[in-house]
């Protein structure tokens, strides 16, 4: 073959910090396609009756310019019509399903019951919504995360949507993970990638469910897999990871983030404001750590961060790779 | 007891015609709480994995005059965003599922799925949508209406919706009625009632599914039932009714209605234009026929029209029953 085949990009992704992330990477990188985002389902759930994937549908919306930059899930220009109605006839409102996401849940419950893999259906759902990167679920079996807290073990969504994040946590159970099957192409993906990154997602609850899936923890040893820290400043730039490091008994920083990713990235990157913990966290990582403008507030700047990544990866590869 | 007790009326009804008929009586009656409807569930279906009972949602947001006068189903300012969403990924939209409807599916389905019954269901979105007289489906169970068509049997909506009624009608089938119980509440309804009016519904597919239920029949024996034609003028007012009476071999009038009714009801209301009908019609039913304007064009008419059945039956009592 004469012509250079454009590199192989995976993104490991839960909801909005991976989606961010993975737009980014689309739109920096010279072909779409390239692009396969594998996607946390350990969020899944049933909801009305209806099989919700929220990490799936934030990824799947925002890659095709219709996410809520107003709630940071869901569609943009939403309405809440069929939710009113459910509320009054005395329907549970506490997960708030807006009319245009519904129809998401419900075509895709439809199409589930039929025995279609969940892979096929978001594959269908990408090309009706002109999405031209990847989006895999990493497994097409039920894999629902549990919370181990204080109060006991609580199913995702009633710890993280119904009491809000609250309870203290001690730990993470991803409920028949061990016996589940990565979904066609997940290992392909990985395999013919030629760099894997991590998304600036939650580790405990949108990237380690992901690796708890057989197979793919194996399959990333040997690639060159960036991680992009989601703690800046000490900080979760959205969501409870700061709080959950802390529960568990580590102060949030970078250098925490790369002991958690030790053995599977080969690289961290961290905000310009935790630059003095570089080296500490390349210590902790073992592993070589990159200083960037981390926060995507803008479409623009997560194609600037993306393309930035992308760069010094090329660069770092060396003429070899080339 | 020295108050008089209101007289206790029943109305059986399928869609449209039994819910405009039904709003008219639960407007003329002294006390709506001493109305009960029975309604057909032999329409009831699947659709979108969620249990959809069109006749019952046509009575219940008639009575509560949220029902949508344009499109004589569904729900008043009613819009179609899931519908229209639903669609472009794909999935079935020849049944039109607007969306304030749609939540009336989906927590329907939702409490079904809980096993309870759905006579309780409906009883509690009455009560929210501010009902006051009583609706029951016929039974809690299934009991989906087949048509026997020149082309097979077709499963009712398909034959009603998809196929637009076009298919030569050559009887039904009330699938698994002869198992079914009739919902509580039902035949207790029936013992006390004072008067049974059968709505100017479809004969075949909105009142007989209702009469195959074990025990309903035999209930309204020896009871007075004022049945009202759906036929006027030759013609259905709305529906297959007169195409049906057709393609079974009858020409479709007041008389054949009479026929059909023969051994249930104890009187027939035919419209003014009938009026020459009315003493076939009369022999051809057994029983008495009265010449009445039926059509009930505006909710007024309606009214007017209830409260004119209503004198007639009490002054048809006579002292003794009064």
């Amino acid at each position: 073959m004469s012509e250079a085949r454009a590199p192989q990009v995976v993104v490991l992704a839960g909801g909005v910090g991976g989606a961010k992330f993975a737009y980014g990477l689309m739109k920096a990188l010279p072909d779409p396609r390239a692009l396969t985002v594998i996607v946390n389902v350990g969020d899944d759930f049933e909801h009305w009756g209806l099989k919700i994937c929220p990490d799936l549908d934030t990824v799947c919306y925002t890659l095709a310019e219709m996410e809520n930059p107003e709630t940071g899930w869901g569609r943009r220009g939403e309405s809440w019509r069929v939710l009113a109605e459910v509320e009054r006839l005395g329907g549970p409102a506490w997960f708030r399903i807006g009319d245009l996401d519904l129809a998401t849940h419900l075509q895709r419950t439809m199409r589930l019951r039929k025995g279609e893999p969940l892979s096929a259906v978001v594959a269908d759902f990408c090309r009706a919504w002109g999405v031209a990167a990847r989006v895999l679920p990493v497994t097409d079996d039920p894999v629902p995360t549990w919370v181990l807290t204080e109060e006991g073990a609580l199913p995702f969504q009633t710890y993280f949507v119904q009491r809000g994040w609250r309870p203290r946590v001690r730990g993470f159970r991803f409920h028949r993970a061990a016996e589940a099957r990565p979904a066609l192409g997940v290992l392909e993906a990985i395999r013919i990638a030629n760099v894997v990154f991590v998304a600036p997602s939650n580790p405990f609850i949108s990237i380690d469910p992901i690796l708890a899936i057989p197979h793919v923890r194996s399959a990333l040893g040997g690639k060159t897999v960036i991680a992009v820290s989601p703690i800046v400043g000490g900080q979760a730039l959205k969501g409870p990871a700061a709080k959950m490091f802390r529960e568990l008994g580590w102060e949030p920083s970078a250098i925490a983030v790369a002991h958690h990713y030790r053995g599977l990235a080969t690289h961290l990157v961290i905000d310009r404001r935790d630059a003095a913990q570089a080296e500490a966290a390349a210590s902790a990582l073992g592993g070589e750590v990159w200083v960037a403008d981390t926060v995507m507030s803008t479409p623009a700047r997560r194609v600037a961060f993306a393309a930035d990544l992308l760069r010094r990866w090329h660069q770092a590869k060396g003429p070899s790779e080339a």
